[in-house]
């Protein structure tokens, strides 16, 4: 079976992660190390233009003079044969928009598109905690629940280029609602919106914790220091994903299951719950080997993602 | 993307189907069309010897003299690259057998093995309902529920050949205890067992139905008579099936549905309600486009995908 990692350089190549609040760009030599990084905030100025300009901007501080291909990654639907965002959460007046096309000419260099939970997967499946797996399960743990999906060492983009929305398969048939239009979404229970929201259930004290700015934060902190409550939600948390993790290897038979994002942070809290619940609800032969990380390069691997991509490594 | 129709030849080939009642075996044409047939009843004589005697009792039925390839289809844990039974429902004396080997040795022909159910989503896929689709999320709804997933044009094994069982997706998260270890598995809803629970569930009429020999073909009967709680129960099998792919869907973005085996004959008295369930659970941008098809290869199917898969079209 193919190996991600070894036989494919990382880099080099610039990668760019293409955020609402900020790009954040990284030049990454062939081991998948970042050498150099650059930030540009968004502000207001949202248009297309706008956007490749200031990616232009972020290329030039990192490989000024320089020949290196670029790979983008952004949020939304995706078109990364057409190097397209067809749409976009944090740019909703865009268009179908030819991102990568107007990067490249904007900047001489060859450029690559991916959606960004793919290329955070991507990133940690090759160079970060799941270097060697050919196959990886990947989950980023955010303010929602995202995902992607490495399989045969490429990223399965899916029919559509859809694939790996891994926080909207089902774990409460009647559930909390989900802007999906599903009841009982995982990412309703494990992400960041899913947690505040069974802390707000749970009233009292959780419920007026819930409404802080960081509240994750705060409640992985409560649980460190024995509160039961706390503790109690990180342990539903595992479960949850537990139980959509289960689905999917009885589905696919992957073993490599990795956490990446914000909550991935806490994951002491809430893996152990996580295992129990996915042993429970697997086949024993199809839970034996199946190992479950933690992303090692945190907010740089949609950067190394993307340059790998841009260097040819997906194939 | 891959197309699994057209580029690739289905036969000249023997496709056998090793069942634990009878050796079903099938000579097959380019096109996928079945030729000849040939069966053996498997009766009492259950050793590795026997079974790889008759296999090859069968092949010099259907090719006396010739050279034909044959692909092997069975049920349980298959390692499909050494052609090895690791573990037999229908035959749990056999240790780790090399049945491919054997019966190479037996008839002299180059010889693939597949798991059963892989081998009948193939073979739907290739040369059945699903011809021209690259990808394919294949249910085979009979005593139990299984499946296969066909991507980028080729049968999906997952990492120890395990992958595609579908039927224990978890949908309904405290339901019925599953021989797996989970509870509420699409099987205990959805597969004539399933069924049959269901109907005992309901008490009455319904539980005596339930322990007719023929149960799902007389309660479809009554279903299409127009009997209320007959028709309610079908329901409840789409609306199970629907949850469960809509989840597939969104980590896959795989469009093309095929349900096959036994119940798939009662497909319109549930994929109505599959549908609705489906896209009740789905990101509209991603039901979009989903069709729903029902095999049309029927018994043959798994000789046909098996014979396929001999004949090289599995790549």
């Amino acid at each position: 079976m193919a190996d991600v990692s070894g036989k494919r350089a990382v880099g080099p190549a610039i990668g760019v992660d293409v955020g609402g609040t900020r790009i954040k760009a990284g030049r990454v030599d062939e081991t998948g190390r970042v050498e150099a990084r650059s930030v540009i905030e968004v502000g207001d100025a949202r248009t297309e233009e706008d956007i490749v300009a200031r990616i232009a901007a972020v290329v030039g501080n990192l490989d000024a003079g320089g020949a290196l291909p670029i790979g983008l990654a952004a949020a939304g639907v995706i078109d990364p044969i057409a190097g397209c965002v067809l749409e976009s959460p944090n740019f909703p007046s865009w268009g179908h928009f030819a991102l990568a096309d107007r990067v490249g000419a904007a900047t001489g260099r060859p450029v690559s598109l991916e959606n960004d939970a793919n290329a955070v997967v991507f990133g940690e499946a090759i160079a970060g905690a799941g270097r060697g797996a050919a196959n990886v399960l990947g989950y980023t743990l955010g303010t929602g629940v995202g995902g992607g999906l490495v399989l045969g060492g490429h990223i399965w983009r899916g029919e559509r280029g859809m694939a790996g929305e891994l926080g909207h398969v089902t774990v409460e048939p009647d559930g909390r609602t989900c802007g999906c239009g599903n009841r009982g979404c995982l990412e309703q229970y494990a992400g960041q919106v899913g947690i505040r929201r069974t802390m707000r259930e749970r009233g009292g004290a959780m419920a007026t914790l819930a409404e802080h700015a960081s509240a994750p934060a705060r409640l992985a902190e409560l649980a460190r220091g024995g509160d039961a409550d706390a503790q109690a939600i990180f342990q539903s948390v595992g479960g949850y994903l537990g139980m959509a993790v289960a689905a999917l290897i009885h589905t696919l038979d992957v073993t490599t299951i990795l956490l990446c994002g914000g909550i991935a942070a806490a994951a002491p809290l809430f893996v152990p719950a996580m295992e129990a619940e996915l042993r429970a609800r697997t086949f024993r032969s199809m839970s034996a080997g199946v190992q479950i990380l933690v992303g090692t390069l945190g907010a740089d691997a949609g950067i190394v993602g993307a340059a790998a991509i841009a260097s040819g490594a997906n194939g």
